[in-house]
């Protein structure tokens, strides 16, 4: 039956209304995602906000000729939302009219309506402005926002304010060599490698504070883990009684956004397939056992004896995962050599500090700590440590006048989504990456 | 009555629960805000979190010698919750015990416990790490994070996904001068100006998107309205009909901000003193009528035919408030020529394009209008302006393979903030700002 419903007034719908729609004409739009000829008839499938619809093409209920309709067309489908027990979603939208908005110019360079794309990651990434609309593609960052919308949820939940500090500083929180110069109007500035400063600041107005924000490293290194440009997660939180408060924070916080994409990012998962972890209590190991426990399993002699090599945390969480069936780790009390001029030493062994990282599925998450609240005993380390006082004046007016203890952590969000599906290569976790090599799109 | 409450165990509760806890011996901690001495007892202003709490100290309740309590110290109050109808809250906190968990080595240079800090912008900026922890400073900033948890709120229940794109670019958005350059690992790159481009591009894959992030300009403007350094909330939205479905867009999302701050963030109405504007209908005026007007309401002469000058802008907005009673207005059909290459121009009068600006209480707060979709279109204008197309290569791939037609804006945070305080400059509504002359803290 083709209906002439160009006097019908037909109500113009999201994807996710469809299935209330069932016995009425409807109209959509979205973009023509793929067209698949059949005998007789052809599938449509339309790319909405966040739905992929199929629509059905047939003589039978349309006067349009198919072979006029192209795939990446803007489109307003009007059709007929028939029950149809034959497909999965118990229903079929039946096209009566498409009225094209806009029509592309030439086919995609890479086929981007396949599952996944046939490509490699260079090619996926030179072409992001069109492979990012790829279903599977587009679910990654859509899961992304997940875990940010989870973690926004949960912060508040518990009383942080969200912070906004400056990207251009006029010091690195970490200081070093891994930091981008910058001319500013005459002067050198450096962009924010974390929000470090700040955020300790803002524990003395605020108690607990946050901020989702990109954080910049000069690092030079050309590994699958490292971007010299990620969006960093940071909270930090005043009135701790130690380390673990924070390391308890964070624990319920990953429940919490597991829970929240389980809720609300079923599509996406279902999309990407992805196994989401089971969350109970995370094991804590220190430092040193950590060390000692790869190895002894693996009889395996380390070179570097105050960091992990990648290696040694791929293979710690392995045993973590085997003995305790946890995909998370705490490690905690790395020496203080590797650790910055801010993190709290350890009363009972200096050597050591009141820190952690995270590891996920092999890979480090998130580093975190108490810092030092005390004036005396923060100006007293960093001349230790040979520092300039006199650089940091802003910086040591928040001890100075009074901070409570307190400590927080960074987490990337990146690396967190790489290993939540079980990639490889952060770069899949990055819309437009930036690396060494990579500076476009 | 003294207690000995070593032994007692009470509830460690936050500050808002202490109105249901009233004949109850509850813990409490913060940092000591003040300290008023009276005549034969005193008041402790406790800050928390969010709230200030007056405690009483006497010695008909506790054994402390109120000499050794330090303003600034982050301390732990044991006390009991006594109904007081004199009290403001219906309660007060009388102080059985105080330990303190650290104190500053001295008192702050700047007085920053009084309403307002009686001191300069530049001071109060000088030392933000101490000064945003006055009550009204701080409140400006929990208004802010407001603003933008409403608006994330509102666009997320339009559908939108939230993105993150990069800040070091390969070209700037708008071109120009006003660019910070990087050294890039040797190569050229640039802090983008705007996430124009990625937004754009990534209609092309979720229809409707926004993102929440620094920008930044190199502007050479040293005035009471710039920063270097901003917040920018973007949202770009496709199948748009005309873009008065952005203006429409953005005066839902005006009045639902609005209105989650009232429900929200009494508490910082009440001590920033705000007056929230009212948001019925926005008026719409095109740019060469609002010219016009403001020419012939005051008799003036204008000296740039094709923007306005910023005293414009006030008038403009005094004649609306006056003849609508609104405090925003939109001001459409900005002159071609001083509009991005990516704006769509008017079918009808190519000499102007479909964009608008949003002014609010006499400034400008937000940029918007269509962008072109067609590929042809885009490429003709570029050509027209004499850009160099290759350079735009991965921009000109949304249009090339199909785009719909679309449109978004950008508002400045820091601006919406200080319109709404009725600041007159937007350093007050930014942390950290950043201006030609301002790098530190």
């Amino acid at each position: 039956m083709i209906l002439n419903n160009s006097n019908i007034d037909v109500s113009h719908i999201e994807a996710e209304e469809l299935q209330n729609k069932i016995g009425n004409i409807v109209k959509i739009h979205g973009s023509i995602y793929k067209i698949r000829l059949m005998s007789g008839f052809a599938f449509v499938i339309l790319r909405t906000k966040r739905a992929f619809v199929q629509c059905i093409y047939s003589k039978e209920y349309t006067n349009i000729d198919i072979d006029k309709i192209i795939e990446n067309s803007s489109v307003i489908i009007t059709g007929y939302v028939a029950e149809e027990i034959r497909s999965k979603l118990g229903y079929e939208l039946r096209i009566n009219d498409i009225e094209i908005l806009s029509i592309p110019i030439d086919a995609p360079p890479v086929v981007i309506n396949n599952n996944v794309i046939p490509a490699s990651l260079e090619t996926i990434l030179d072409f992001r402005p069109i492979t990012i609309r790829n279903e599977h593609e587009r679910a990654i960052f859509k899961l992304q926002e997940g875990l940010c919308r989870g973690i926004r949820e949960f912060l508040f939940s518990n009383l942080f304010t969200e912070i906004h500090s400056p990207k251009i500083v006029y010091a690195g929180a970490e200081g070093g060599a891994n930091i981008f110069k910058l001319d500013y109007f005459g002067k050198e500035a450096y962009l924010a490698q974390s929000p470090q400063f700040y955020k300790q600041m803002l524990v003395g107005a605020y108690e607990r504070v946050f901020e989702i924000a990109p954080v910049y490293r000069a690092e030079k290194h050309d590994t699958s883990r490292h971007l010299n440009e990620y969006i960093s997660v940071d909270f930090e939180m005043g009135f701790i009684e130690n380390f673990a408060d924070i390391i308890s924070m964070e624990t319920n916080m990953l429940k919490f956004v597991i829970e929240f994409l389980k809720e609300k990012y079923v599509n996406e998962i279902k999309i990407l397939k992805i196994e989401l972890p089971n969350i109970a209590e995370i094991p804590c190991i220190t430092f040193c056992d950590a060390k000692e426990l790869v190895r002894n399993t693996y009889n395996r002699k380390t070179k570097d004896l105050h960091d992990f090599e990648p290696e040694e945390e791929r293979l710690l969480c392995d045993i973590i995962k085997k003995e305790y069936g946890s995909d998370f780790v705490f490690v905690t009390h790395y020496p203080s050599s590797k650790r910055p001029f801010y993190a709290m030493d350890d009363n009972e062994n200096p050597e050591v500090t009141l820190s952690f990282d995270l590891l996920f599925r092999g890979i480090e998450i998130t580093t975190g700590g108490q810092r030092i609240h005390d004036y005396e005993k923060q100006v007293e380390k960093m001349k230790r440590r040979g520092m300039n006082i006199e650089l940091f004046e802003s910086y040591l007016m928040m001890h100075k006048y009074g901070m409570p203890p307190h400590g927080g952590l960074g987490l990337g969000l990146e690396r967190f989504t790489m290993c939540l599906l079980n990639e490889t290569n952060v770069r899949y976790a990055s819309m437009f990456p930036r690396d060494m090599k990579r500076l476009t799109p």
